[in-house]
């Protein structure tokens, strides 16, 4: 019997393991069009965290009880749509279990771009075009631009960094700790800020002495704040995420805020999926500067469904360099 | 001997009588060019409390023991600029005076609206223009939009909010007190708020049941919050003033920022200044609006200039409707 993760409680806070519970689901046979896939990689995402709760968002809430749903990529085992058949490698969105039943027409055939199925999920896939659109669209940098980026080591932000290096911009990025640091400065960072190390907001204003043109923003909190200090006239932050109050809700401090008046910073939040008709161009520049060895991936894997309220919740602690995947 | 008010030690927090003083200045003979103005009105707005710090913004700080500047109107009781002969009647920006001397070239004429003097610091001067550029440009508010206004009994609040009207928007604003409500209301105000009565969060989110495509901040704090709460998707808030912490400093608390992700909420500060060369868009609506009776005004009017410290601490306690003046 294939096997998925619900709901089981709402958590509160940071969710823990008895807020999930892997149960069996149906095997029905396929109706007419229906394919059956085999997941292989499924995804864990920070956005997750607000499905788990009762409220009405841009996407709806997890219901209780039932199988959760997120990124997947899989193969065709069984099908009745003529245009995917078996053996297609596909990504859709019914993530969170090690078999899925999907329409034809819902699952998407992977571009051929001579990288890995599960990079589908990070740099290739949603990640990376929330990098891409965030970055030149809503934050509407350019190579002149001095740019922050915030949780620089993750999926998102670690796309961020190469992209705008690919752009001609100077890169910032902040990280936790001394190997993620190292890792992003390998990505070509000009500076990076360990926020584990101590104040970010003075941090920042050391590693960008000149002050920042762009914020991309993926944390909230004190690095929102960091970027109000450094912004320079002008400025474009892209809110992306703000994963520091995911879990905690509390009230956000920002000591900075009234600098938007006189730097006339503009301050946009964005959702990819806003972006999804334009995936040509995210692909044709992806594809171009990965040909040129401009890109650079790490993944965090986790084994095996059983382990994936774990990659989840590693979001929240730090535990991914990269974007994190579970391997089914 | 002319006076002038000079600041003579830098405030911290609410500034205190003690922090201005009233010193004689030169009445020097007039070098070529230059006109002198004896001031019949002066102006006292809130951003002047950030020229009495001792940072760098986007005004220079005022110089201890020096004059302190801001809007004035006077009549032209001498004149060695040929364009601005002896009794005209001018604006500049040598207030906190009884007497200037300024090059011609750097007074305005006042256009021949019908409207008093006195109005050209208020709803047809700095104030009249940053609700006019700050909702119609900034916020880019159009007819069909709900707009939420923040010191709607202010200079500029009570000018967004007949502007707004005068374009066919919903108009909600927030004032401290039943009497200012009332005057906010019987200025065309669809709903108000009255943020003196309880939480502002709350009585928006009733006053604003549908909720805003458009908020216009003269107040930050509570106020952006709950701004942040009704906001709409693709809200747009144009971040004029943040009086709330003009004098404290203390952080922001927001609990609803993270709002703007999902919403896509842009924010943008400005300040009117960037918009000065087209003053002219802004003469011929308003004084088309004037002579269609769209317009009313009201004035807070302290006498003698040493009422004039008085008269801007008023600005932090509610002391005013409508623009607050002193008449020399």
């Amino acid at each position: 019997m294939p096997r998925a993760w619900s709901l089981k409680s709402r958590p509160h806070g940071m969710p823990r393991g008895s807020d999930f519970a892997l149960v069996e689901i149906d095997s029905a046979p396929l109706g007419e069009g229906e394919v059956r896939i085999a997941n292989r990689w499924l995804s864990v995402d920070p956005y997750m965290r607000g499905r788990m709760n009762d409220v009405k968002s841009y996407v709806p809430p997890f219901a209780l009880g039932e199988p959760m749903q997120g990124g997947a990529i899989g193969e065709v085992v069984e099908s009745r749509a003529a245009s995917v058949p078996v053996g297609t490698k596909v990504q859709h969105m019914l993530g969170w279990r090690d078999e899925a039943v999907v329409p034809g027409d819902q699952v998407q055939k992977l571009p051929d771009l001579g990288v890995p199925d599960e990079a589908f999920l990070g740099q290739f896939g949603m990640p990376g075009m929330t990098a891409y659109f965030g970055l030149l669209e809503v934050a509407d940098a350019k190579a002149e631009d001095i740019v922050f980026v915030s949780a620089a080591a993750g999926a998102v932000g670690s796309t961020v960094v190469q992209i705008a290096k690919a752009k001609g911009m100077t890169v910032i990025g902040s990280a936790g700790g001394a190997d993620k640091c190292a890792w992003v400065k390998s990505l070509g960072a000009d500076a990076v800020v360990d926020y584990k190390a101590g104040d970010v907001v003075r941090a920042l204003a050391e590693a960008a002495p000149k002050g920042i043109d762009v914020y991309f923003d993926n944390v909230g909190g004190d690095h929102l704040d960091a970027a109000l200090l450094a912004a320079r006239m002008d400025a474009r932050f892209a809110i992306c995420g703000m994963i520091d109050i995911y879990n905690d809700g509390k009230p956000q401090s920002l000591k900075y805020l009234a600098k938007v008046i006189g730097a006339r910073i503009a301050i946009k939040g964005f959702i990819v999926s806003d972006y999804m008709a334009r995936a040509a161009e995210f692909y044709r520049d992806m594809g171009g500067w990965l040909a040129e060895g401009k890109l650079q991936r790490e993944e965090t894997v986790h084994d095996g469904l059983d382990a994936m309220p774990d990659a989840f919740l590693g979001l929240f602690t730090g535990g991914n360099t990269g974007k994190m995947l579970v391997r089914v």
